[in-house]
């Protein structure tokens, strides 16, 4: 079973036209899109239910999906070839290599969706998606603005003195989603399941250069 | 019944040497506590138990509690004669006076414990003690630590993008107080009656004159 399911994932990482491969994308994103559009990035996209419904319901964005999982990239790059989504690519990559993938200003929007908490160990912190050194990554990068949501209370508790911390910007703070009225929330595959658990948390956060009040 | 606790607040009001005038504080801190300790705030202290507790617990600091109901204060006041509390007095008194009563750097600790949430309406917003006009005020007189209790979602929600907007930073966030692990946290008395009903959520606070991170 376990082989079986290997086997098929590697024929889609070989055959699906959205899975890019990485390392001839620098300054290529006009080429990937045949557009100017605005580029949004969700890091860590699981099985992609959520970038592909955005895609879906947003054809005026175009969407890069990074998941460092074979087997659970396979997956999202063929729920969206199956959906039809319009501008939607995929790639198998690591967030830590950012700047190896992406210029200066390439990307208009970052999506961290449920990302692993690192919880117990206090020096495991540096790896949480919202960690200072991180920040300063997509800062570096020039990426305005980071649409963030989690269901772990220390993770959100922990992001939200990071960005202070980093001089961002938070706006539309939400302690329980699911109870805010937010009327376009996608959920994610994991947000669905644990979502019952308690509160999702959420925020958007924008960095000193983007922000100039 | 009424009457007699009316009658009784105001014994309390007239007699109570804890209660200060207001009208002749300014610049007179020295001369209220015969030391130099720095002295911490509390803005509607509701019946006095945490500020009354924080007294016992650091006799190194002076307190000054404000309320603006005379039956409340005068119960508050009453708590602290009783429990012999060292350095603590109590004003009647609004804190949209603020700058009335204390001078630049008077005041080292600001305390804001469940003040109302001013649902419903849009405009009641500005009434929030976290909004921005209040937190310029707290800013002006050069307070420079904010620490903040709420057991309302919205209101801790409306709060972080307030000091995010303001450019205060920061910290020690807890998102559900009494599963966090706080040793010292002193409930006030509606803490103890509603933390049944959902998270009580903390923060503090630091204006930008005082964090040069």
């Amino acid at each position: 079973m376990r082989t079986r399911k290997k086997k098929w994932a590697a024929g889609e990482l070989a055959g699906n036209p959205r899975i890019l491969r990485d390392e001839n994308l620098l300054g290529r994103m006009r080429e990937v899109f045949g557009n100017d559009n605005p580029i949004h990035l969700e890091v860590g996209c699981g099985k992609g239910r959520f970038i592909t419904e955005m895609s879906r319901r947003h054809p005026e964005i175009n969407f890069i999906a990074l998941e460092r999982e074979p087997t659970i990239l396979a997956a999202a790059a063929r729920r969206a070839e199956e959906s039809g989504a319009n501008s939607l690519v995929f790639m198998l990559a690591d967030v830590d290599n950012l700047e190896e993938y992406f210029q200066l200003d390439n990307i208009t929007r970052l999506y961290i969706n449920f990302c692993d908490p690192w919880p117990r160990k206090k020096k495991w912190a540096r790896r949480r998606l919202t960690h200072s050194n991180y920040l300063a990554k997509y800062e570096a990068l020039r990426i305005p603005e980071l649409f963030f949501k989690t269901d772990n209370r220390i993770l959100f508790e922990f992001s939200l003195e990071s960005f202070s911390r980093q001089k961002w910007l938070v706006q539309n703070v939400s302690l329980d989603l699911h109870r805010s009225g937010m009327e376009d929330n996608i959920m994610t595959e994991y947000e669905e399941k644990f979502s019952a658990h308690g509160p999702i948390y959420r925020l958007e956060a924008y960095p000193p250069f983007a922000h100039t009040i």
